[in-house]
């Protein structure tokens, strides 16, 4: 039986920390929801979805007395969250996040909480959506959905087995890896795939006749480019955040593009095809294991 | 008011020329469709749907007394049915199809009907669907799509008016242009994704960790990687068929990473913002267009 959280913070108040706060709630899990936040209307409206019971906008104070802090910030603000909260947190409260890289975070936790390592627990909940805000929020955000947990060195089993337990709680299932080993799989499926389709469309930009090409684009075009319409800021930090395992595999892609460029002017046809036929082969599998994705 | 079509002859009976039949049979536009092809299993289904009426294995002797006929299989045999059709067409009988390239087609009327080429109209109904074969065919599949009609020189007003006026009878909306302009443009948004998204999945099968990769692979993956699934022999035709205009695009795309690698080892925040800036606004732009795809 889970341990229920007598008093949850949430740092950012969002699609991610709210839906976590009503799977939370729906469970029984928690008692009282604290929302910390900037946006006074965002906040208003969470507490009239009950995503939250109190809202707040000082994180030193909120904090106080709560048994699990969640940040759901974009890691960009986590540091000076940390910097705030950390004098002000009970000894047995626990820290987790929902930041979409690990390593990063991780050093953010040893730069701004080093005395309370023990209870702090990266993790990453895969439930990305177009929506955001605390109106977004929903009981079901991570039913079946995945969550990474990153544990430091130094979390104990008890601090890493409590959060695991609460996100199952959500309906979540739940993996732990290195954060090093986390980053490198998320540039490879999700952050080198949104750039590749942001430098696809900026050569379509580039060509002369681009718009008369845009008029004709069809739906393969608008799967393949439906992540480059993302969110600049959002994926520039992510980027930066991200940018060893991210350059390692822009620069294969560059090198199978230009592998395939040889076979093409090389009129290579059966290499040509084995090398589409792999590519085939491969996604039509993982769509297959995913009920025809 | 168009012509009616006494008959109509289809040269491959699959999702492309069965479509056209149908809606052309429900405008009351052709009398007798007769369809060719090389799969009896195909061919007898297709007059179970009333696709055709009349099924054949003989090119030749299908299109004797044919007003139309329409290529409605790969590029790759088009050129072998025209040879065999050339010496029993009307003269009056009116030739076109459903190829996806242009430029390759074109050169097939010049190099098999010479005699025929103002009677030649090509064509490319853009209309792609994962389905395939004469069951696959519906009525309303070209209803506000787009077609192409790439018209030779020699090509009569009269001929490509038929046809336009044809497609049009099937909902479609029709364009014309060079063969060159289409194939650089169906380069750049058609052929180009699918073999940046073949790339890209090579790119990820390459790295040691790629069935972990994969495992955590989302929704975003999903889409982008959605056309890589695609028919290998098909694209590897495509490919060697549109190869000039395809080579530019893909050391385009090859031009755009490697800025974009640059970015991000210069660390330039603002550069890589104002980068992925320019793709999703573009992005955006367009699927808001097109009603919010």
């Amino acid at each position: 039986m889970t341990q229920a959280i007598r008093k949850l913070v949430l740092l950012g108040t969002g699609l991610i920390a709210g839906s976590f706060s009503l799977a939370l709630k729906r469970a029984r899990l928690v008692q009282e929801v604290v929302g910390v936040g900037r946006n006074a209307a965002n906040l208003t409206r969470a507490i009239e979805l009950r995503v939250i019971d109190v809202a707040s906008h000082d994180p030193a104070q909120a904090v106080q007395g709560a048994d699990l802090v969640f940040l759901g910030t974009p890691v960009g603000q986590m540091g000076a969250l940390m910097a705030q909260i950390a004098p002000h947190l009970s000894a047995h409260c626990i820290v987790t996040d929902g930041g979409s890289t690990k390593q990063d975070v991780c050093d953010l936790y040893r730069q701004y909480l080093p005395l309370q390592l023990s209870n702090c627990v990266p993790g990453h909940p895969i439930a990305g959506s177009d929506l955001s805000g605390a109106s977004a929020a929903t009981y079901g955000l991570y039913e079946g959905r995945r969550v990474v947990l990153t544990p430091l060195p130094e979390t104990t089993a008890q601090s890493l087995a409590l959060v695991r337990e609460l996100w199952q709680a959500c309906g979540a299932i739940v993996y732990e890896m290195d954060a090093l080993t986390h980053d490198g799989v998320f540039a490879a499926v999700s952050h080198v795939p949104h750039l590749v389709s942001f430098a696809y469309m900026n050569a379509v930009l580039a060509k002369d006749n681009s718009a008369q090409c845009l008029d004709f684009a069809g739906t393969g075009f608008r799967d393949f480019t439906r992540i480059a319409g993302s969110h600049p800021d959002m994926w520039r930090d992510i980027t930066l955040a991200n940018q060893s395992a991210i350059l390692a595999d822009l620069k294969s892609n560059v090198t199978q593009l230009q592998a395939l460029i040889d076979l093409i002017e090389q009129g290579n046809a059966n290499e040509l095809t084995a090398y589409i036929n792999q590519a085939s082969q491969a996604r039509s599998a993982w769509g297959k294991k995913r009920s025809n994705q």
